[in-house]
């Protein structure tokens, strides 16, 4: 994918995508990681933005990211019926808000034509969620959601290593992912953390929401199938606050395949170690975020090996499409969200120009995939206040 | 300790103590491993064995470890009754043997006034289990319980900082020891392998009573505190065989504070990495014993650090106590079981001597601490038949 | 840097800077990291290029960038002259050529008032160096050499600590860089690989200058001094070839501290792990490029630290201001050149605005270094050609 | 090795050998590691020794090492007659004290007919240590000497792969080693830091006799060839001292293969990391202490692997031989010293018994490898007072 034009799938795109942006203002996080994976695959203008709801905020928000003035909006539904009548309108729109407004917003710009680029949790319920899944197959417009670690390199490699069956059967997956930053009090921290942990924003849970869906969509991503069934224990560890802060979950894969999840954001000390391992009969594969060049492929009684990006690592050709730079040369996650968006402005071109992608060739999150987590969300909250029941978490 | 006759409760000793070991003939694994540690510690002569209930195994065994022709056996009642009447007879016996002997073993040279130094898991079940409890507190023998990996300077190192609050208040804790050699079918891999595995000779568990008994009590050793609830799910992921080879756990301390236990003998391409974390409310440890110098203490918000046995590496004096050689010069497995012996000879000495040892001094497992870890391994079995329920492990 | 406007020095731009790159084109490989890290720092559009000399090889590279016809060149003079031209010409032109056309470019450039980012090292010999420092004293454009492993957030934080005397007096400098590529035999290479062991292109050099002049600069940077004098062993280990492959150093900084350089591109196994490490008399630091969110802390006689990028690391205000997203959130080498063009930016605003930056603030490499850089790659080539004798490579 | 008795070279011994110790007293600290690993190799017990030279303190050491009151000896001239005069007297000397006694010491003993495990540097000037070879070739008695390092098992493993050219014809090799501890002033500093800096006692050099010897045998035992040539730069960076803490060396292999051998004992944050990197044509080795039981393997173009100790890691046979627990279980410093004792025992034994052992079966260092550490220092010395000359180091 880094070579533009290089066959009848990945056609010469004729112009950058026009992205605008809900959400990102000063103040927030998500946005400008956004705005900088577009930016950095080449593929995308970023041209307009409601960068926050509060007008002074937009604003000087919107100055900063050097937006022109007539595209700096404060509200969302005027953005996406300005942006729909212009001839040089955004062509997509990411949505970087808290997530009880996600729904609102995509169904407004879904409305008027426009792809969406979907920050995760979808939304804080599944009602949303499925109804975004059935505008998305009425519309057929593209609805990405932003799993960005599924874009690293070694991660789409895990992928195709166990497709080509270099583990043989799959035995045991486990994932975990450990944060601090909620050590701190709430009200010593931002608004960011503000609403993170408040219910009417997320829904039932916040750290499960937050970065256990990360965890659940990395494990089911690499094992190529989804987490079909869990138990959880929710706890609230750190400082006083109406949600979750941990959580450990044990899970069943397609197939039975059993595994864990462990979250916490409360964990002193850790900070952005997202770590999957998949153990199958034959081998295991070990990737940490935290060393994202790094795949330890560990064969039974055999010396373990270390895979990494770039030429002469025996890398399969769905992470050599994510290749940027020679070996060595280390990339990490702006390299990875400017992945997603390059993706995600093939997936767009291709729609606009009526073309049709084969099937694999592009591994983006979709809108299913989000509906997904937010079954997760709600199956593990109400697995925890049951005492940690086995409840089916698929959309089936 | 590392300095005899360093202190009234250290004093010089007169003589090494004399050692028998039943078990660890040719074939067998951890024989071999108490008696390194033994003669490491240079405060033991091995002198007398019933390695092999097999005469000619226990014959050339002897041979093999330089035993003298009389004090070679084979069966270990006997030895107990010969050894005991010799003016130079064994101080202790150390006990090696597979599991469902261990209670009879340590009977027969109880009987005779002999210290014990017990492999774990102590015994197949509780009774047996509390039936040594209760002999060692009528006899006050010494016994000792061999978790030697709560022997490394860097474990003791992790206890003492828990203990003196570096952490603040403890908030979840995690232990897990993923190993893959079970990969291998059984009727393929050793005599070692195969009555691990057999219900007569183990109990009700194959995993959780090798690794998983060494779990349970490292996270209860650092946290100075016991295991009081679990629910446990078994699985046998490997080559078939009638016990779990993989175990997933939630565990709470006492005090409440929740933990896991992850454990799997067939997850391939890993090999003794026990790994131990604790998060507090300030900081977090965490001890690999792959890297077992290494001890991380990563403060909230601050640069991690990375605590190492030696002089100038901040160490306490518990674990100075352990260090043999200077800071760098790497000590492992051998160095700890040295320790292990070291400290049980000092126990035993004392005992024999009637001098009392202040309360915290030592700080080897006891056989109350190998009971708790057959009833540890009871419950783990029962929650999982009962579906994954929770049940209590202690010994009240 | 990365909140524009945050004070007098570091104002809200108006506008992105526009810039031209000359070379870059189909086949070769840093010229588009040029051009992810302009785009990552959303200060840059790249508008104009002359990506190769070969019209053809100019005109499909430059759709493949998204670039407008009619800037579209194959001739660099061309170039200068029609952008200058322009109202909406570039503002600075980044140089990613062979490095004998580094000089003539530049001059092509700085002509017309453009400002100058050129790749390393800047010219094949000392003259051509000097005459470019030269104009740039006397245009007082801004000339900007891209030493981008300067610009990593943790080598930022080193120098800042060497400087506020965290190591004490420095006592010793190493740096080393191995890679592997060369040993390719060159014509089984790419067209990058044969012009830089070619003397008539490269100069006296090969790997001194490719990766060598990164250990001169690095040391140097971190250390807050020049390198004054080598010794140097010149080795041709790998495939035939005029040049070097393969150096070993002795070296002074200022103020007679002694230190080592060894590179070499024919080390089997090895990729882009340039390390520096910096010894004081109260502690040391090391830092490795294919880890570089890590700054290795180790004062005497303590535990070692661990620094990262992120608020809570210790961190000072120089790697401050290159903190893009939270601590563990890893960043990697496009957001090391997109922190170079970040700062370039900013320089190149201010000429143009007339403001005066104040000493220290910036710290982009300029043509000073780059001439520094020439001048070590000759001074190793004659000390290796006379046996490796001491020889001066200051500028005095 | 592990098992006695496997074929007709390694006979089931007898008995244990008997262990005399000269050196290793309160205060010091080598003699101690002798005796460790002497005890846990299984073929020696500790008898006698003349632990210090000073009564008080040689008596006081012996009872702490628990030898009988006779064998506590304050003169090791007495000691090497009253040993060889009794039947049970020893079978070998441990030298360990300071380096100008080394050779006085081995004579005495080889005048006795004791055969000579000495530490290094074998002795404080060449004629000495030629005088000693010659003796050696006289009398036929085994000569070891401790450079320790050489009997890690993957230290052994490494040599096993350059041999069967694993890594293809050589190109370059780098040992360094860095400590810290010369960074307390001396008078701060025990008895042990003090002679090694007195000229009288240790003869040319401080950290190059020290540790430079440990780079230099390594390298040279990997390889499986000699150093030939230096040129060497002596620095003395910390606290004042008359002789060399640093130094910086290029070498070269028979061969002509070129190297660098770079050691501090001043270096912040240091300890007993002692680094090998061996690079060939097709793949290159690195093995560090400090973690000593991983040996990285890394091809050309390929993914690195790494090999570890124990079975079902694709190590060889002589690797193989100090094998003493599964994979995983983590061997370190005193097994290596446990390793090499077993070694020398069987050599000694196969020389009592009059068996010739086949040749490259044992690799213990001997006194000719001793010899050659001691040309190695003088000729760094030698090198570095004449600027930096290239010396011969051989023998011939």
């Amino acid at each position: 994918m880094t070579q533009h034009g290089q066959d009848e799938h990945f056609p010469q795109p004729e112009r950058r995508l026009r992205l605008g942006v809900v959400g990102g203002g000063q103040g927030s996080f998500i946005g400008k990681v956004h705005a900088r994976g577009a930016r950095l695959s080449n593929r995308w203008d970023v041209v307009a933005g409601a960068l926050s709801s509060r007008p002074e905020v937009a604003r000087a928000s919107g100055r900063e990211w050097l937006l022109a003035e007539d595209r700096i909006y404060s509200d969302y539904r005027e953005m996406a019926e300005r942006e729909a009548a212009r001839a040089d309108g955004i062509d997509a729109v990411a949505i970087t808000t808290p997530n009880n407004s996600h729904h609102a917003i995509a169904v407004a710009f879904m409305e008027q034509g426009i792809d969406i680029i979907s920050d995760k949790p979808l939304t804080t319920n599944l009602p949303d969620a499925l109804d975004l899944v059935r505008r998305q197959q009425e519309t057929g417009l593209v609805f990405g959601v932003t799993y960005a670690y599924a874009a690293y390199a070694m991660v789409r490699q895990a992928r195709e290593m166990v497709r080509s069956g270099a583990l043989g059967a799959l035995q045991q997956v486990h994932v975990e992912y450990f944060q601090e930053w909620a050590l701190t009090p709430p009200k010593d921290a931002g608004a960011g953390a503000q609403w993170r942990i408040d219910p009417a924003v997320v829904g039932p849970a916040f750290t499960t929401g937050d970065i256990g869906t990360h965890c659940h969509h990395l494990g089911a991503f690499v094992c190529g199938r989804p987490v079909t069934r869990l138990r959880a224990e929710f706890h609230t560890l750190g400082p006083d606050k109406p949600l979750e802060d941990t959580a450990f979950m044990h899970v069943r894969y397609e197939g039975d395949i059993p595994g864990t999840i462990m979250i916490s954001q409360v964990a002193a000390g850790t900070h952005c170690g997202i770590r999957l391992r998949v153990f199958g009969e034959k081998a295991s594969l070990e990737w940490n975020q935290e060393e994202p060049e790094l795949l330890h492929f560990r064969p039974f009684a055999e010396p373990a090996r270390i895979l990494t990006r770039g030429e002469g690592s025996g890398i399969g050709i769905h992470a050599a499409r994510f290749v940027h730079m020679p070996r060595g040369h280390p990339e990490a996650l702006s390299d990875a969200w400017g992945n997603l968006y390059e993706e995600l402005a093939i997936a767009i071109e291709a729609r606009r120009a009526g073309r049709a992608i084969p099937e694999g060739l592009l591994e983006y999150p979709t809108v299913l995939d989000g509906a997904l987590g937010v079954r997760f969300v709600e199956a593990a909250a109400a697995s925890s206040k049951a005492g940690g029941v086995w409840l089916d978490c698929t959309l089936a």
